[in-house]
């Protein structure tokens, strides 16, 4: 089965975006000149799976930033919702997270990037998740959407990197044990 | 004014305790021989103020742990819920936090260490807390006691410390900004 991975930045209360999917907090960071390795983890992937809510995200910046396959996970966004610029790059399915693996794995990928707080939590409590690169970031904005929301059982996690950066980015990564 | 300090184990998911303030999930962790600062922390503070939930917690373990007095903020509980052992050491108040900071003042205490999720929270949206020492334990658990709440505005931090141990615990340690 392919394998899920997570590279994302979170305030340090736990916050991916406002509930408005906005990413001022993250964009006002004086981050200049420093690598968080986010090429070098595109890198590694084959595909990205997000949820609608990113995906409407990621269409609001100026350029389209993924050279990978985009899968957008929903049941109300259809083909027509792609802008013609991304056809080919980008597709809509409405498939379980079970499925999208199942599908992933026949097309060849092994390596899926799980982006967006609601399909995270979904894969993480089906147990798709392999692993976690986080960014904390030095702010705390007291409401959003949360990257880690309820589970079926406790994830013991282990700790394979941490780095800090000078503008107060800490990165850690986790192993789901 | 005293300054209000935080040192807190939570875990990756933001929670101090699960909702019947058990902290099985952090026992359970492999950190013989670390030195986590904890005394230290201690040793820096003239006195404790927490909830009646985490007043609760400690009074379970084998052995009162605190040589600093400690103010419980409370307005259920009264002195007839210390137990007589700890009369002198603990005291029961039911003041808001900007006047239990003023009563912290009057008595000659400046650094106050700030226990406890709702304790947390209430003082960190009045704006008394100074900075964190916190040790991001490497679990999720789902659900529990948050640490951070809502708030009024955003809260900027500026990380002065990090530190990974090899349990898998990483301290980090912010001021407010």
């Amino acid at each position: 089965m392919p394998t899920g991975h997570v590279m994302m930045a979170i305030t340090l209360d736990g916050y991916v975006a406002r509930k408005d999917h906005s990413l001022d907090w993250l964009m006002k960071q004086n981050t200049a000149g420093e690598n968080h390795g986010f090429a070098e983890f595109l890198d590694s992937i084959d595909v990205i799976v997000m949820g609608s809510g990113s995906f409407r995200t990621v269409l609001g910046f100026d350029t389209w930033p993924y050279k990978k396959p985009v899968v957008v996970l929903s049941q109300s966004l259809t083909g027509a919702d792609i802008p013609p610029e991304l056809t080919g790059r980008v597709e809509v399915v409405a498939l379980t997270p079970q499925d999208v693996m199942i599908e992933m794995e026949n097309r060849g990928w092994q390596r899926i990037y799980v982006d967006g707080g609601a399909i995270v939590q979904s894969f993480l409590k089906l147990g798709l998740i392999s692993d976690f690169k986080l960014a904390i970031v030095p702010i705390l904005i007291g409401d959003g959407i949360r990257l880690f929301g309820d589970l079926t059982s406790d994830i013991d996690l282990k700790l394979t990197h941490t780095n800090a950066f000078p503008s107060g980015l800490v990165e850690l990564r986790y192993k789901v044990v």
